[in-house]
């Protein structure tokens, strides 16, 4: 059993062509930076004002991601981007076109923090739509042509929908907030699977808010999908706190089990990262640093971190597998009953 | 098809033994009152301060029950209890034994407002449960002696679970409310459906809070197991209104579609029975009418409605299909979008 942390490695596929860039020489945290972010900036497309909260993947050599954009009118909507470098973006200007089995328009009233996970030979976006409030919306695509709509996994209320990249006991399986549909002051990480993506069961809770780490007293959330590693499952997420001004979202670390992923084996008390940067601080939201993907190369163990900054931007930064693991394990604490099953 | 209410039927099973009053004279209600209520009083065994919120069937020529025992210590577990009559009630001292399928002791930390409902040839007991918060549990038993705890069928948070008493489509289906961990300010009523109990998918909305009957404002939530009729299901609910001195809970009834049981077919905007006499209006919770089963008879199309009163009794009341569907559609409205199939 490979449980020390200089040995880890991520278990995926290699990803030369991923954005990376060295820690900066005197940087202290696991965690750092892009230099040229943010990498996605304010009007970035017309009839779009922001882009942020939003996910990519390596697709056919090249980079596809389902962003986030808050249209001029306000409202979020999903819309599709290409890159060749992963930090260049075209996003296009008109919304995914969702349809339903039979092929029928089946557009969302709105669409927002996307998640993009690839689970054997499809992409799966899932999204907090509306369903008689806040709740999550499920979407497939084989070409980034035709994405179908799929039915809403859970009942009311949800936010922070997030595939695991494979099967777990031959069973689909999905973290998730329950929340209320408003601003949600509280809010753990549960777990649940599905064989078919269509019926959802043996929900489990997985993390609950707190602890030392005053960062994720409020809620917390998932965030990327969970990278398979030999230590377990490598996940990052978002902890919220809240202030006499505002919630400040920061991202932590955490990894769960690899057989059964509902159980906590180290969590980081510290946050791994937390809006220091102008683009972090100041925004539409401020202070917030909101994770949703991923890049990684099995072959180095780099790890990319996209994540939506102040509500406003896409911020890009770094670490090594080896490097967030054994900082998440230096800084490790159980809450509650994290370690356990989570079936009452 | 037979859309008159004069020749609407109960499509079911005989029950010539349930309990009957006829209409007292000059009664103008749709739903009558026992002459003896409340059918079950305070303190009825040791250790229990009050029961409510309880549910009854038919079984084996007898009436069971399973009951919503607030003992003295401030906390509601479930009880059985037995009846030759279902009026006169003997409640087990002890809680319902709960195990889970491999025969080891499972008991809820709490347990309340429980739905009883016969589908095939097995009883399900569905209740409020703490799974990190309100959410739904469920259970099985065959014999009331053996009583297995299957998967909490829902993420949280929810309340107000309420199974149909046959398959649609071959189905399992479901009502429920979701909520939020307190006292839910607001709520409609969903359906879910489920191949085998265990995983739980289609979700629909069915019925929104509000309309013309101010009585349902602030939220509705599942009573009784539908009853299947000529017209469609036949289902009483609770709708729930916010005074300035706090919540009062009224009974709603509604017909929803044979075969697509999110559309609603007749919805009636005035409440069927509301607080009215000191068990409704005195008590713990002071203003609640909260119906959890019915005993009802093919033959005759009486129907008998067991409903918890102000958090402290057992109340009985009585109509006939052919009355309240009547009422039901005399005073018909829809609301919002709860004609459609509820899929956003």
């Amino acid at each position: 059993m490979s449980e020390s942390p200089n040995q880890v490695k991520i278990i995926g596929a290699s990803l030369p062509n991923m954005p990376w860039e060295e820690k900066p020489e005197g940087y202290r945290g696991p965690v750092w930076r892009h230099s040229a972010n943010p990498v996605i900036a304010r009007n970035p497309v017309k009839g779009i004002a922001r882009i942020f909260n939003s996910a990519v993947a390596p697709y056919e050599g090249k980079f596809v991601g389902v962003f986030r954009a808050e249209t001029v009118n306000g409202r979020p909507h999903l819309h599709l981007g290409w890159s060749d470098d992963a930090l260049h973006w075209q996003i296009e200007e008109e919304r995914i076109p969702f349809v339903d089995e039979s092929g029928k328009s089946y557009m969302p009233l709105y669409a927002y923090d996307p998640r993009l996970v690839k689970v054997e030979d499809t992409y799966y976006i899932i999204w907090c739509t509306d369903f008689y409030g806040a709740s999550l919306g499920l979407a497939k695509t084989k070409d980034f042509k035709t994405f179908v709509r799929m039915e809403n996994p859970f009942l009311p209320f949800n936010r922070n929908g997030v595939l695991f990249p494979k099967k777990i006991h031959g069973n689909f399986a999905m973290l998730s907030r329950p929340s209320d549909s408003g601003h949600t002051p509280f809010g753990d990480i549960f777990l649940s699977e599905s064989p078919d993506l269509l019926y959802w069961g043996k929900h489990r809770h997985v993390m609950s808010k707190g602890g030392h780490g005053w960062w994720q007293a409020l809620k917390i959330g998932g965030g990327p999908a969970p990278i398979e590693t030999t230590i377990g499952w490598l996940m990052f997420y978002h902890g919220v706190t809240q202030t006499c001004n505002g919630y400040v979202y920061s991202m932590g670390s955490v990894i769960l089990d690899k057989d059964e992923p509902s159980k906590v084996k180290y969590r980081c008390q510290n946050y791994v990262l937390t809006p220091e940067e102008w683009y972090e601080e100041r925004g539409f939201v401020d202070n917030v640093i909101f994770p949703c993907a991923t890049l990684h190369d099995a072959d180095t163990g780099r790890i990319a971190i996209y994540y939506g900054a102040a509500d406003t931007y896409v911020g890009l930064a770094y670490t090594t597998v080896e490097e967030i693991v054994a900082y998440t394990i230096e800084h490790h604490e159980t809450l509650g009953d994290d370690a356990e099953l989570g079936r009452l």
